[in-house]
């Protein structure tokens, strides 16, 4: 399977696209879209969508997995990134292939295993999980390839379990367990 | 000239279309761009993108002018009403035409003359100022059509010396004086 990764932004939106078994992960393509800061937004928005067009129908993925977001630092800010994510996610819709869409605390939790962890532990931890020489630069090449590995980890049984121990109904000692100690209980 | 305003919206994005002399308008189109409230917001913009792409190809405007906003209600209807209005820029500056920005309150001011005039004012005004028998409705139609007035407005003298009025250098008497008043004062 082939997930392409976007990290959403208005001045540096990053890309990443894995190759995967499910367990195995494999470095296809990484990088981020840098736009001029002082340039006029629509003119970013513009650059930003052609950009990932282009590199969407290059690396013609199987699934294309996107930043989520709920919070921003104000109005404003949340604003501006909208416009920035809206041409991100028009850029995946119109590549005809399924989207899914990851809060930045569960693309933490899936990477390093803890909902609020820096960037460098997540550039580290990339690097591992791909088995590079060095982690992806800049972050937001890293942050891409983040959330495409955590839509790999989301649809495998870790991820199914974990959603599943997180439902109300199940003993609370279920609960705040981690993902792998499910595993092992599940297993005979 | 022919001017295309766009109201951007998540579930529904207002344009209208408006020939003019710089003092005469004329109502070419105007409608809404509906989408399902229950529909992913992926396919939301899609479908706002694709529409406006059709509309203005259709209009074939000298320019679009496109409703700023710098307030939302809270930071989560921010980010959605930017993701829409992102896309409605995109599709704006792939028309390859100029494109001007207004905030809602500049919009009223020009309009009704007041800039926290209610939606009903400004459906009357619109009306009136472009000889229709009925107010354009929806008011998402309406503040479209609003926009391309403003816009028309902004560029002609009035704004021209509306804007120099409000230079610190000026008098404090001119500066609170109301454009007209500045205009009947400057003809000889």
């Amino acid at each position: 399977m082939r997930v392409f990764g976007i990290d959403p932004g208005s001045v540096r939106t990053g890309y990443g696209c894995i190759d995967t078994d499910g367990r195995r992960h494999h470095l296809v393509d990484c990088g981020a879209i840098m736009c001029q800061p002082r340039a006029a937004l629509a003119d970013r928005l513009e650059q930003i969508h052609t950009r990932l067009r282009e590199l969407i129908s290059a690396a013609r993925p199987d699934c294309i997995a996107i930043e989520n977001l709920f919070h921003a630092r104000n109005v404003k800010s949340a604003l501006v990134l909208g416009h920035a994510r809206g041409v991100a996610v028009l850029a995946a819709v119109q590549a005809g292939v399924p989207i899914v869409e990851y809060t930045p605390a569960s693309i933490k939790s899936a990477i390093v295993g803890y909902g609020r962890a820096d960037k460098r532990q997540m550039q580290q931890m990339v690097k591992l999980l791909l088995g590079l020489d060095a982690p992806p630069s800049p972050h937001d090449a890293a942050d891409a390839l983040a959330v495409a590995i955590c839509h790999v980890q989301a649809s495998g049984p870790i991820a199914q379990i974990a959603a599943r121990a997180a439902q109300p109904g199940l003993p609370r000692s279920w609960r705040n367990m981690k993902p792998e100690q499910l595993v092992r209980r599940q297993a005979p």
